[in-house]
């Protein structure tokens, strides 16, 4: 039984991948990319240190620029965060039967809201698995217990978020990316805890 | 970090207890008596064959009571089940700090909707957690590998669902559970598999 997992190298997408390993599924984790920056480094950093097969989900560029689009026209990232999470979901359903990634219970963006997960199993004939059933504490509690974590300024060679090709293309739109995204500091999987 | 999961000897909630036990947590198990029919015992015998403490949830009789009163009233169990099963959560709750059960992202009933989780959560200062993230599909494709599953008519001495001990108090006050729940199979879970 294999399962994609959707994979940045944060706490989120690293609980997912544990939990189901140890629940017997064989994972395998996707980092999305958009073709403007190899941000994917990170994420496959933290999948080697935590001894899980990592690819690169390659995505059509055009996707990025929309999201971008969407993001400069409404001044803030929720609704382009929401499509960009979206469409990679899509992707990786087209080529898995069973998919997953580490939206929580309380994430309000990027998130499939339950009639999304029915449209998106029904179509593509796939299982998708989240982690609805935590809580932000919950999972705080239990990936403190499991993993070692870094925490860094957040830049382009520390996270593989979607916000850093995000980043690097509407700040060569020609806008300041730094109006949307502030700084912040960014954790990061780097292991199992001794 | 201990947690408390609300048990039936069922696959849902035996699966609640492996998943957060490879989590990292300390699992018991509860399954809820209310003085009326010893129906704990098959829950017991579940969780002994997969190696967890269990412990019996005494209730009070006049929850049973009440419950036995909506369902006589409605002619169907949706709002009784769900009463009787948002009232043991609460009661565990007041001696617990992570409550979890074994309601999935598809079961209608019973269940706690986002409000009544944040209201519990809040109310008793604890972490709630059920299997949200995962369908009926994923639920049966994991089960099925971790567990040697038995299934027989479901009765008073096969079953731990809330379900006995309601029948027996309804017959108590001259009704028929029969009309209310018709007879149908109960799958219980009765070990790992080899």
């Amino acid at each position: 039984m294999k399962a994609a997992v959707l994979y940045s190298g944060g706490k989120d997408s690293s609980f997912q991948a544990v939990m189901l390993e140890r629940l017997g599924l064989d994972v395998e984790l996707y980092t999305a990319n958009f073709g403007v920056y190899d941000s994917y480094v990170p994420a496959k950093k933290s999948a080697k240190s935590l001894g899980f097969k990592h690819r690169v989900l390659e995505m059509d560029t055009e996707i990025l620029d929309k999201t971008c689009d969407m993001i400069l026209r409404d001044g803030f990232p929720n609704e382009g965060i929401k499509y960009i999470h979206a469409q990679t979901v899509e992707k990786l359903a087209e080529t898995h039967d069973i998919i997953a990634d580490g939206t929580r219970r309380d994430d309000r963006t990027p998130k499939l809201n339950i009639n999304q997960i029915k449209s998106l199993e029904d179509r593509h004939n796939v299982q998708y698995i989240n982690l609805d059933s935590f809580g932000h504490k919950s999972i705080k509690l239990i990936t403190e217990n499991l993993f070692e974590i870094s925490k860094e300024k957040s830049n382009r060679d520390t996270s593989s978020d979607f916000e850093v090709e995000i980043r690097e293309m509407i700040d060569a739109k020609g806008a300041n990316s730094l109006d949307i995204f502030p700084e912040h500091y960014q954790t990061r999987v780097i292991g199992y805890k001794k």
